[in-house]
């Protein structure tokens, strides 16, 4: 028999796209979070972001009206912190200022570490810090993480690089595969549910993106529900992915799940 | 009936590793050269140097003491060139120095070119740069022509990252496969043929790397004769490329040959 949507009790939201966009949040999406926890049901926030803490987030929910606590945010630079405290692991930490806070207590060391961990610097990457990398990993066995493998982003003056082919140009010089901390990864998507302590078949993602939130929940046995905001356009539900279901907004997800 | 090694009618030979090393000219490969021209054959040049244009490169091997002139050599910038003033394409170049003389020709062209040519560029990588040539394929269409994809060169202080991670990066942020120009691209090679007006069965190359020399010209039908010098490593010998011949250096290629 397969498993009931009663037999859920958590739920993972992504935010730009699913609770909010630039316009502002989605109209009724704060009353469904409240919704959501005042039936019991544990309630987290996934998000691919890494300039900014799992502290600024929650702190940027709050003003929007979503009850969060930083210990409720799920970042690929708190997969990479945890990962790395685990295993007591030095790290060459390439990466923005926000994803920094995540990464505290992680032993930051520039000649013999560990693992070289890179996230969306931006406009500081140098062809110097690219090189240490790569020759921290080629020469010196270091691993490699990449926070995300996203391809890039619309800033203010266009479209610019995100860490995905950064990501890409380290694999490519050193002929090793990044571990990839953030959706849709499947490694990451244990580890949050290894931290909420469920199983996935009692866990349903809530997002925008129909491979990154939907495909990649799906992938590690939990439920894909998706919404037609943010970036959802009709073709996404001619691919390959079916989402266990797909529903107008966030707001109609306390009535849907019944 | 296999064509035979008489109707070789030019010889391709690669620079570093096989006509000379750091340490100087290979012992008997002045001599080779000329005996290989003395009997009638065409003899080139086939390198993946971006940083030295034809000119200097002939140049340096004038002083070492092998007869070349500019022409006879063929480097990825060359390929380039001949390429894109072919089409009288306009191109954003970022490329070292001696890439761009044998550029000479190509309208530069930063705001709507219909290709980015990248080559080793080194410390001159910024992220504007890289930026700027993701938008220009992404967003305006241009393509994307590698010099090479060679992944990083021992420099005096250590291993750098060469073109290839660059081109890497820019084909995961633009999902668009890179031309590109140098061994062992079936294409530039094909180029080199047509340069020199002779079907590949006429036409053996010469090289110490087993992947980028042997196999690049078996793979368009040329033969490919590897030499124990240079990068030459005996377990090269247990892959999958079998070359046509196997010599201890080019010094032995005239009467090897017959």
């Amino acid at each position: 028999m397969p498993p009931s949507w009663k037999d859920i009790r958590a739920i993972l939201l992504d935010l730009d796209g699913t609770l909010y966009t630039a316009e502002g949040t989605i109209p009724g999406a704060v009353e469904a979070v409240w919704a959501l926890r005042t039936r019991g049901l544990a309630v987290r926030f996934v998000t691919n972001t890494t300039t900014r803490s799992c502290r600024a987030l929650a702190e940027r929910l709050n003003r929007m009206g979503f009850p969060a606590e930083p210990a409720e945010i799920y970042t690929p630079a708190w997969a990479a912190g945890r990962f790395l405290r685990q295993r007591q692991a030095r790290a060459y930490l390439l990466v923005p200022e926000g994803a920094r806070e995540d990464l505290e207590g992680v032993l930051d060391e520039e000649e013999r570490p560990d693992y070289v961990v890179i996230g969306d610097l931006g406009e500081a990457w140098t062809f110097e810090r690219l090189n240490r990398a790569f020759r921290l990993i080629l020469e010196h066995g270091a691993g490699l993480i990449g926070l995300g493998r996203t391809r890039y982003w619309r800033a203010a003056d266009g479209l610019r690089l995100d860490v995905g082919p950064f990501v890409a140009a380290l694999e490519e010089a050193t002929g090793q595969k990044a571990m990839i901390f953030g959706k849709p990864d499947p490694g990451f998507f244990w580890m949050v549910l290894e931290d909420l302590g469920m199983p996935p078949e009692q866990v349903a993602m809530v997002g925008d993106d129909i491979e990154i939130d939907v495909g990649g929940a799906q992938a590690v046995g939990m439920r894909g529900i998706l919404v037609r905001t943010g970036k959802f356009r009709p073709a996404d539900l001619s691919g390959p992915i079916r989402p266990d279901a797909v529903l107008a907004s966030v707001a109609e997800l306390p009535a849907w799940l019944g």
